[in-house]
């Protein structure tokens, strides 16, 4: 059986796609990056870099013009800033809907994307990495498990049963996801997950204190800052 | 409130786009056509057409790259030639699988892209014009009401509840369509269906066969062919 992992080089999918190749071989293995105009396209240089790490077949998108009407602060075309603060604090000012960071349907997209491409290459399954922590509080609903049950569904129904989604994270938190990456030695210190896409990571944003607490929780350091 | 008609300039999507604007009125309406690699993308110059006669916005998009390793016979890229037959006869070499003209989870990806430019826009709802006739027997699993109605749920809470499909054709036939669309005056005489992309219609693929008969069972000739 063959899987494609959609990957965009931060540390979620990193730990899929690590998962993905303990559980199909690396032979069987294809991942998934995607630009879509963001401002930290430098992650792509890490899906890049972790994909060589485990001699992988790399599939790329571009999918910025669809983006292009789009306010959304994590796109470049919007004059909005990235909000600091983690979700929480961020949640307090959006009157229930989701964070300014939310790229519309985005998860949907990019599923849909990797159903197409997965079909036409014979796969069976796709792998991604949401997890709880970035559906809570509808700070990013396309991150849900409810949304997953369904696209999934959408997937297995609309490609006659031949594909199905695996997203096996999706009830478990950041910190859970970081415990997975370590026993599966997920190279972490290639990956990228700063929102602001500067030389280093800003410290500041959601992505980033998200990411720092998961690594705290399990008692390291983040390998990529050192 | 605004919609967005997914809108290929075939007879289906022209009668959608004509009941949302009966619904919405032609100020609020976006129609979204997409080319993706398919043989007859001269359907594009038929939504173009129809755009124009009801004087709306139309959005382009290619996605072409998607589908760049799919052998559907739809695809220009492919060998293999569109069937000649109604979906019934192309079935029963099929072994349950879909026909050979389906795209790989195409409705699936135009309804997310959709979505996303739909949110980019303050569209509420997407409107699309799968119908029955297609989903029967599995031709194209992806024009299913099943798999509408989890596409429609995954878009509505992916969206943080923002947008929602209505897919008015899902439990009507081809031959209710038009009949519809005749009601409404759709400008069937500017639209495009046959797969071959021929100078005229071929007359013999799986869409110019059921086309025929939707409008047969009328009383009519199709207004393309006058």
């Amino acid at each position: 059986m063959k899987a494609l992992v959609l990957f965009s080089g931060g540390l979620d999918s990193t730990t899929c796609l690590a998962l993905a190749i303990e559980k199909y071989g690396a032979q069987n293995v294809i991942a998934l990056s995607i630009t879509y105009g963001q401002k930290h396209d430098k992650e792509a240089l890490s899906a890049k870099a972790v994909a060589e790490h485990y001699g992988i077949e790399l599939l790329t998108l571009d999918l910025a013009r669809i983006f292009e009407g789009s306010d959304c602060s994590l796109l470049k075309g919007s004059d909005k800033d990235i909000p600091k603060g983690d979700y929480a604090q961020q949640l307090e000012s959006t009157d229930g809907k989701p964070v300014s960071t939310y790229v519309p349907f985005r998860n949907g997209l990019f599923l849909s994307c990797a159903a197409s491409m997965a079909l036409s290459r014979d796969c069976e399954v796709i792998y991604y990495g949401a997890h709880s922590d970035d559906a809570a509080g509808n700070a990013y609903p396309d991150c849900s498990s409810e949304f997953n049950d369904h696209m999934n569904e959408a997937i297995y129904i609309g490609s006659g049963k031949q594909l199905r989604i695996e997203a096996p994270f999706v009830n478990l938190t950041k910190a859970d996801v970081v415990a997975q990456g370590l026993r599966l030695n997920a190279p972490y210190e290639l990956t990228w997950s700063c929102y602001e896409g500067g030389e280093k990571p800003c410290g500041c944003c959601g992505t980033c204190i998200d990411r720092a607490k998961a690594f705290a929780a399990n008692g390291i350091s983040d390998p990529a800052l050192n």
